[in-house]
């Protein structure tokens, strides 16, 4: 179980890149993998074959679209001396905050 | 206006890092920056200098806590063809994904 | 073809990653993919499932070491418009400030 | 003194982005500060303010330049424990590799 960022940057495309952006949502929403959309990036949670193959979809499907080039940029974070979900992660931080809670 | 999200890892303090995550959470807070925590880092919103400003304290205080050496990334965000929040960036792919809301 | 950018950062390992870092240059020279080794990072050219593989090997190679937790950061730049190897990437450069060359 | 990677991508410019890239190469080099231009990137050593100066000042060149909107990416590597700079670094891991030399 590792937690991956993604952020996709298709390039020779325009200014605006929601079109694909929302393509790669659509995709990611329907791997049925546990996600978290921001407005930098989503993170992705999954055993890392899953989340590389499920990233490799969404690469391809932008030039399927008619990108000529693409920078995309991924970020895995893998422990494995305790589980790490996104929300553990989350939590340990808001514990220190709150310990009361 | 841009938006810039930042991860620290602050290297050679262990494997937990959530007393660091959290200190910088405060210090974020404290900002008053508009800002989302996430998983994999915080994305915030505001004058490229504050929020330039904002991370360099952050970086500094890993030190002052201990860590002997520190990671920190950094993505800039920044477009001047329009406006551009957190808020108005996730809302434009919404509005692709269900056009009827 | 693409060109990926990859670094690791194994975290509870203490403050000096060389002994990582020598490890995983082993293995990227042994692949034999075209590559740059620099301060920050090493330019890997190639096939994308090849260069997904190898990092993918060099991101387990540092469990085995006995790293508890690894962050390891990948930016693919892939173009088809054109080829684009690293040499090209950075010849383009040079053209337009050196014309005369 | 730090070591920095930094990358833009300027977006809404087309597919060519060399013209922006030679820019950014123009300003670091006359910056004076030790850098190592690479296929994915630009390592730019010293004082860290110096350092976020100078992207700075690449990153609103480009939008002097026309570009509508930038993508910028920045890592800093920072250590305070022991001198490190690109070269030093790199000949760590090298001293692994080979340590008759």
């Amino acid at each position: 179980m590792v937690i991956v960022e993604v952020s996709f940057i298709p390039i020779g495309v325009g200014t605006s890149l929601s079109r694909y952006v929302a393509e790669a949502w659509k995709l990611i929403e329907e791997s049925g993998l546990r996600h978290e959309f921001h407005s930098m990036g989503t993170n992705i949670e999954g055993d890392l074959d899953e989340v590389f193959d499920l990233i490799r979809r969404c690469h391809e499907r932008f030039f399927e679209m008619g990108a000529p080039r693409i920078s995309t940029s991924v970020k895995i974070s893998d422990r494995r001396d305790k589980p790490a979900t996104m929300q553990e992660k989350v939590n340990s931080v808001r514990m220190i905050l709150n310990p009361a809670q």
